[in-house]
This record gives C-alpha cells, structure tokens and sequence, in this order.
C-alpha cells in the first residue's frame, strides 16, 4: 500500500497517525503541493480532485479525502464504535473538522508557516481568528466533559482534529485558552505508535 | 424525531430526502437563518455549533453536520453499502461535498438567491465560479462511468451532492455543460419518496 502525502500537512498526518496506531505497513510517498506535485497526470490519475493524501491499496484501487481514509482503516477497530448513533457522533466531528475548522486553522497556519504572511493575505488571515477559535471553544466545550470527543477512548475524531489543533499556534491561536483541549493533546501525543509531523 | 430546518437549504433538504425515501416519520420544524434562530439559547443547546440541519431522537439525543445525519440513517440500508471500500467511497464523495462542492455551490447561491447580489461580495461570487464548475466537472466524469457516485444504485453520497447541484443554476453555473449530472439529477427526482426544495 501506498500512501502519498507531505508530513507536514494535518490532512496527510491523519492518515499517518492512523497507520502507525495500528500497525499498518505502507510506503510513504512525498509529495510536495508547493511545486505543483499534486497537478501531474500521474497524480490526477490517484486523486482527480488534485489533494494529498491519497491512498493506494495493493490491489491498485484509490481512496481520497482524509476522513474518508482514517473511516476505512478504522472499521472493525476500537477507533471507530460499533454503536449506530456513537458512530454518528464520530462522524459529526470529522464533517465538523473539514467545515468548521480545517478552513480557518489550516488555512490560518498555511498563510502564516507556509507562505510566510504575504501582505496581500494579511487581511483575510486576520479574518480567520474568530472561526479558529470559534471551533476550539467548541472542542473546549465538549473535552470538558469527556476524555476524548466521542465518549473516553480514542476515535478517528480525535485523530482528525488533532491534526491542525496541536499545531494552531502556527495559526496564531492561542491554546493556552483551551485547557482541555492542551490535556487531551498530550493524551494522544503519548499513545503507543503516536508519530509527530517531523516523520 | 423532530429535524430542525429550512426547505430551501440543500444541506438540509439532504435529511428531507433521507427520510423520505426511507419512509421515516418525522416533525420538521422550521428554522429562519436570515433572522439569527440558529443562535438562540434554546437553539445552540440542540447544536452548539449553530447550524441547521440538526436532529433531536425521540430519546433527546441530538445529531448535527448534514452528512453525519445521512449516515446515521442510511446505516444497515441500501444507501450505504457494506463492503468496507465501497463505503469509503461514499464517504469520499461526502467529505469532497463539504470541502470542494458546497463552499463554492452554495454559497455563490446564497449570495445571488438570498442576499440578491450585494455590491460587496461580487467578487467574491466571482472567484467561487471555477471552484464550483471543478467540483462539477470531477462529478460529470464519474457520472460518465457509472449511473449514480459510488456504483449502479443510488447512495447518500448521491443525496448529499444532489442537494446543491440541482440548483447550482442559482449560484450562476450552467448544467447544461454536464449532460451526465442532468441525467443523474432526473433519475434522483424520479425515485418514489422523492421531494423538492418547495417541500
Ligand atoms: N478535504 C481534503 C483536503 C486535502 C487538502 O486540501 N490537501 C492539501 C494539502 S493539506 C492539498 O493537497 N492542496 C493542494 C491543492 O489543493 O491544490 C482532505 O481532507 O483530504
Ligand atoms: N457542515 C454543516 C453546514 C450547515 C450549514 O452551514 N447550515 C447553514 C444553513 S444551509 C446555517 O445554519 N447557517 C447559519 C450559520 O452558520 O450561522 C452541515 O453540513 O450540516
């Protein structure tokens, strides 16, 4: 199996992190976005919507959108519950990550980390603070009455929103607001397997 | 089971038509975003996150994000096949809906449909058009395969990104490049249980 992706983006951690939890034997593939790696033919024949991670599988069949990754790996395994309406919940934050947060912190740290702070995207930067910290007020909300998002064990939506929340300060979110979600971060940062986004 | 929503919002005529085509019983109560009653106390105890479509069961639990609802319902019927992968895919399609779709679809529709196109976000409706005739294009090309998303059968993934095609002509896109999408829309509005954004 082969996975591609870059180390450095949450999406492409999620699916790292989900592997390495499990056991999961794969190849790792960089690919760099700033070059354009993701517009070749080759890659558009993986993903045609041009976004890493993408997965392929020995049999050579494709997968794409992270939370759509870490859903198949998970099935069967203590990360994802068997129970209809707890599953739910599960993916209610995983569509929450890629509407509600993902949008303003990833994009958020992008202009910041990656693109250095242009000038030209200073304003809509600043225009992402309130819906960042908007969504970690409402994870706040929710670890302040349970371990994990989804009841007191691990699921894949911790693995999702941990991707771009344990780096939001590179967003320009101050965490040190959050306190449960700066506990929950070192919960899953000290889990067997756990593999941090320098590889 | 009451669902809380607007007849006029694609997110939520997804969990209409959920319904419908499975024949569950249900309160739909009636939700005015343009007056702020997403916002309301009583409200954000139902979905902390302010947003409609959210579902109360008959228990009083409560489930939020459009496609996490499809999934909760769809599960152990034929919108939501078993095998592992297929279902994956289905997935693929929902998190593509909320992240590569609807960012552009329908929010180039609420700005022309809802806001009737204020001065100040022209340009901003400008610039979602190539967004949303990609995430149509990527559509038409699996729909030139197979007759519905994932396989030969309707599934949610269908649901979820019907919801805001077959009105993407309010949002400025022309279907009438998208000879596939127009075919799949008119086999999705013949389906019995079948019901339109009038309600
Ligand atoms: N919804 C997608 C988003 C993936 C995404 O935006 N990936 C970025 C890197 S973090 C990318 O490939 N960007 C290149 C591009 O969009 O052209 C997912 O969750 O996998
Ligand atoms: N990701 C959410 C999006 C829901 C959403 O944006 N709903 C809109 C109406 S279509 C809303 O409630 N907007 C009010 C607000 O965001 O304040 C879902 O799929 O349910």
């Amino acid at each position: 199996m082969v996975v591609y992706g870059d180390m450095q983006s949450g999406n492409c951690l999620k699916v790292k992190l989900i592997l390495s939890f499990l056991g999961i034997e794969h190849q790792w593939i960089h690919v760099n976005i700033l070059e354009n790696e993701t517009k070749t033919s080759e890659f558009l024949a993986i993903n045609p919507n041009g976004k890493i991670p993408a997965v392929m599988l020995d049999d050579g069949r494709t997968l794409s959108e992270s939370n759509a990754i870490l859903g198949y790996f998970a099935e069967g395994t203590d990360f994802l519950p068997l129970d209809v309406y707890q599953k739910a919940k599960v993916y209610e934050w995983l569509f929450f990550e890629q509407y509600s947060h993902e949008p303003y912190i990833a994009v958020a740290r992008f202009i910041q980390k990656y693109q250095g702070m242009p000038e030209s995207r200073v304003e809509e930067y600043q225009s992402l603070q309130a819906g960042g910290n908007k969504a970690l007020a409402l994870m706040e909300q929710q670890l302040s009455t349970s371990a994990f998002l989804v009841g007191e064990q691990p699921t894949i939506a911790d693995i999702a929103l941990y991707a771009y929340t344990h780096v939001a300060d590179e967003g320009g979110f101050n965490l040190s607001n959050y306190p449960n979600i700066q506990r929950w971060i070192a919960a899953i940062a000290a889990k067997k397997g756990y593999i941090g986004m320098q590889g």
